[in-house]
Parts: structure tokens; sequence; C-alpha cells
């Protein structure tokens, strides 16, 4: 009989939950605890759980706490002998005070306003983008399950540094929110004065200020811990306002156009969640044995945008120089192989299709 | 035999068309034009004309061209005896050059993406909102005719003063679509630099920017045409943008908090497009003969968030005193009165159900 594999779920709200579910449905005992015992008993109702505890012998542990304890919870995770990932949305001041071969920063951008176990669902990772960032001594077995488990979800995985990781979610995630959050404050300080204006609001005004009705208990947590990114970001947008404003002012209808049609393009441009895979193709790499060159070839690969459909490197888990395959569109293959080339791989390549 | 009624429309895009449509399903003759005559030829394959030509002679004509034209095109129709409203997204530059009592000036609230006529639908103003900006010298019989229409059509109207008009659009409509535009750009301009940043774009961040994928073509018209408003509401934007960032910096939590709790609940409060009415009151309120009464009681009403369901202010349009009946839900009904009684009007009231 083959033995079942065991995973802990620590912090059972709607991320927590919905892995849980994910593991189970793919034949995992899942076990798990949270701060609040109604929503982890509430876990065990809806089926994100085997059971109610800890379990220290677990293959994985995956902290999907609040950003602010995941390094505690961790470090006492990492006591034992498991590999242990989270799914805190920044990961520079996690990744370095965990320091740990055996931990694998994560972060799924499922996007959902949900915030209760409630919303649990083993699907919701479906077609997410969902980062990791390796580091250069991260365990290479770490990082493989931990991909394994998260692309078996169904997610697709972005492998990024932890800085660049905090940078990017800064411009794509928190500063968004924080406009958001900006717009309707504004929006609603003139509303007390004239009740008209909130119902003139179109489709357009309620898409942008829908982030604004979650819950915000987590943020400033998030803000704290990326302050730096989140500033630097901020200062850039309130520059960019600034102009925007002047060149209305100015009644510079040349100077409007073309930044609405370099905004139109680029958001016509933002990839689809999801896309399904072109034609592809197998690059094979030989890999030599030393820490953080898997870290360093998918990384490579999601900062040139080259989405990775498959990823192997079971030879170099032996500790002797091995193979890596990575499958990936055909049409990305020249930049992949550019990439490689220049910091010194010789990969090869072959069609799959 | 009853003479069918006969409407223009001058403009025949989406709302132009979808206008078109509307009044046609109402039992209207609709002729009407286009600078671009395909686009002409294309609302009468759709069923949005009877008719490619003018009408001098129609009732009514919905000026429905980009806002740079409306006046002119205003007051050609205007040489003749009907009746003639606008759909421009300013206000106060058009009623001010137009300044006839025939006209009254409208903006209906559609928030569709789609521009063409293709797009149109003669149930596209039902639950929208839609504008209208009579003032002080309009004539009754043209706002009550053009009331009806767009009632007819589904719409709520909200009447305001057309500068009122403007700053409250500058503030739900223009300056929400420069900030997405002002984020998707700036968040292009990274993707260049690192193209893993927009696949971490989740939800948020796509409901932000969606409309920045709009065609650009008619925001140098609207930006110039209300460039006042915008730039003092994009002043007043810029400086939150500042003080959230100096809220983050220097780690306020509770700031923070206090900021998001409140635009969450400005968020929540919402009106949903097309609430359902709650139990109806009338109120009726004698109103002396002099002009503009009509307009500021409507206007009161709209400044006070008041939705009018039905109006009728037929006995007021013989030229003597008469009574104008208001049907408004029945909770706003001391919110109303308050209103009426500090200017000098003497509402009663009388509960329909």
């Amino acid at each position: 009989m083959i033995e079942q594999r065991r995973a802990v779920v620590v912090g059972t709200g709607l991320i927590g939950g919905s892995i849980g579910m994910a593991l189970r449905e793919r034949g995992w005992y899942v076990t798990g605890r949270d701060r609040d015992e109604a929503r982890a008993a509430r876990a065990l109702e809806l089926g994100a759980l085997d059971a109610v505890r800890d379990d220290p012998t677990a293959e994985l542990t995956v902290i999907a706490t609040p950003v602010g304890s995941v390094a505690a919870e961790a470090a006492a995770a990492l006591a034992h002998g498991g590999i242990v990932t989270d799914v805190g949305s920044t990961k520079s001041g996690v990744v370095a005070a965990v320091d740990h071969p055996r931990f694998v920063g994560g972060h799924p951008m499922a996007g959902s306003e949900l915030e209760g176990v409630d919303g649990a669902d083993s699907n919701l990772f479906a077609g997410a983008v969902w980062v990791l960032t390796p580091v250069e001594h991260t365990d290479a077995a770490a990082h493989a399950l931990v991909r394994s488990i998260v692309t078996a979800m169904g997610a697709a995985v972005v492998e990024l540094s932890p800085a660049r990781h905090d940078e990017l979610v800064a411009m794509v995630s928190h500063v968004p929110h924080l406009t958001a959050v900006t717009l309707m404050d504004l929006a609603g300080e003139q509303a007390e004065e004239h009740a008209a204006l909130l119902r003139l609001a179109a489709g357009g005004f309620r898409d942008m200020t829908r982030i604004a009705s979650g819950h915000p208990g987590i943020w400033p947590d998030i803000c704290v811990d990326n302050r730096d990114a989140i500033v630097e970001v901020l200062t850039r947008f309130e520059a960019a306002i600034r102009r925007m404003r002047d060149t209305v002012a100015a009644e510079d209808r040349v100077g409007l156009l073309a930044i609405l049609e370099r905004a139109r393009t680029a958001r016509t441009n933002l990839p689809l969640r999801g896309a399904p895979l072109e034609e592809l193709v197998e690059v094979r790499v030989p890999v030599p044995d030393r820490p953080g060159v898997i870290a360093d070839i998918t990384t490579l690969a999601s900062e040139l945008g080259v989405n990775i459909a498959h990823l192997d490197v079971a030879d170099a888990f032996e500790g002797a120089a091995g193979v890596m395959s990575l499958t990936i569109e055909a049409k990305a293959v020249d930049l992949l192989r550019g990439g490689l080339v220049a910091r010194g791989y010789r990969p090869s390549t072959r069609a799959l299709s």
C-alpha cells in the first residue's frame, strides 16, 4: 500500500481553504489549523481539511496566514523536516527573514475579493498566475515539489526574485488598490455635499472602484511590508497624474491622444488569464551541479515573459550535472535561447508537435 | 388618423442609433443623418432610422454628434420650430453657446465602451442615469417632452445645472478615465523592461484599466470642453495620492485603515443602477407662473439625491399658476419637503400605496 502524501495548511481562509480542497482532490491527506478555531472548524466542515490539527512530519506545509505572521509560522514548520511555502502578497521581507533552503516563497494572484473560507474553491487557481520566488540557496527538490503542486492546481507559474516580485505587485496590485480607494474616497467626500453625484457613476467608475469594497484588514500589513516599493510607485504615479493634469490644462490634444493611444495598446496587449498554449517546443539545457541553477533559469524565463508549460529537472536532483527540460511555446523559443546563451548555458531544442 | 410623431437623429453612432431604435419601438417616425454617410446607411440597415434625411418640421431633434459640433447642429435645428436636445458629455459650454428656450441639454450615462452603431440597442438606457440640464429660461413644454421621452426609454432622470453636471462628471467619469489611462501607461512603461509584469495583473488591475481600452478619439474634445473641472479634480486627486503615499511612508496603520474603511463604506453605498423603487408618495407643489420653476424643483430633487419616479406638470403649462406633482420614494419625502420649504414652496404629500 502506498502511503498517502501529507500536507498542513496553516491559516484556513479563502486561499488556505482552496489549497486544502485542491490537495485533497489530488489525493493528499490535509490537516490544518487557524488562529480562529471556528474558522478551522468551518474549513473541516467544507471539506478543505481531513482534520484540524498540526502534523510535524508532513511532506509540505503551506503558510496561508496574513503576511505579518508568515515568518514565525514558517520557522516553526521548518524546525521539522518538511518543505514549506507561503502565499503572502509580499516576498522580500519574508524570504529574508525565513532564509532556509526548504522554504519556497509563493504568491498566488487569484484576484478574488472574497476572503472567508466560505468562498474557498478547489478550482480557484485555474488559469491564475502563481509567483514563486526561489533564491540561490533554495533546495532544488523543494522548489520542484512546490512548482509541481502549483502547476497541478492549474496555475501558471511565474518565477521572480523576491525584490522584483515586490516591485511588480506594487505596480499591478498594491498601487491600483490604493488608487481605487483614493478615488472612491475623493468621490465619497463630494457625495456628502452633493447627493446626486454617485448616481452619475456609470460602468467605468464602478469597475475602477470595485476593489475598494474589499476587506481593509489585510492592507496595513501589506503596506508596511512592501512600503518602499509602494512609495516609489505612488511617487511615479503622482508625477504621471500631474503630467496628465498639465496636458489637459494646456489643451494639448496631440499629447493627450498619444498617452491615450499608448495606454490603449498596452491594455489590449494585457496577457489573458489561462490563454491556451500554442505549438510547443522542448528546450533542453545541460545544467552544472551548482546551487541556484534552476531558479536562475526559471526566473530568466519569467523575466522574458516565456510561459513554461512543463518543467522537468529530475536528473539534476541527483547532485551531478544533468539536463533541464523546459516545454514552451514555439514562438518564444528564440527569446529563451537568446537569454540562456547570454547566461552561458548551451540549450538545444526539439519540436513536440 | 393620428399623425405619426417625427424625430431626427443627427449623428448615428452608438448613442444616436440606440435612441433611434428606442423611438421607433415607441411608434415614432425617425429620420437621421451622419457626417459619415456609410454610418448613416448602416443605421438605416440596423433599423435605427426610417430614412436617411433631415426633417426640418420634426417635433424633436436629437444631436448625438461629438461635443465639438453640438452647438452648430443645435443652432441649425432650432432655426426650425421643434424641440432640440443633445447627448454630449459636457454641458456648460454647449448650453451657453446654444442659449435657446427650446434646447434642453442632456447626457445619458450609458457607460458603454462600444462606440459604433453596430452596438446600438433600443434597451441601452434601461436603468441608466440620464442627466438633463434645464436652465431658467428653458421652455417648460420642451423640458417636459424631453423628460418624458427619456423616462419612456427606461432611464432615470437626474436634473442638474450645466456647471454642476460638469463638475460631477469630471469626478465620476472623466478623471476616472484619465486615471485608468495613466495607470495603464505607467504599467506599460515598466512592461517593456520586465515582460513578466503584466502577467501578474489579476482581476483588480484588469477591472481598473478596462476603460483604458476604449476608443481615444472622443477624449481630446471632452478634455478641452470640460478643462477647468477636470483640472480641478485632477489637482485634488494628485494631492490625495500624495497624502496616501505619505501615509504609507509613515507606516501609519491607523490612518490607512481609516481611509480604507471610509472608501469601503462609500463604495458599498454606491446607488445601484435601476434599483427598484420602494413605497411611493406623491408630493404636490403649487407653483407660480414664472420661468424656471420646473427646472428649479427637479434640480433641487436631483441635488438631494431624490429619485423622481413620475413627474406631472401639465397644469403649469397653461401659463397660469398650477400644481406640480412629483412621485417619489416614501423615505425621501422629508428630505424633499425640507428642501422645497426652504426654497419658499408649500408642498403637500399623499401616500400612493
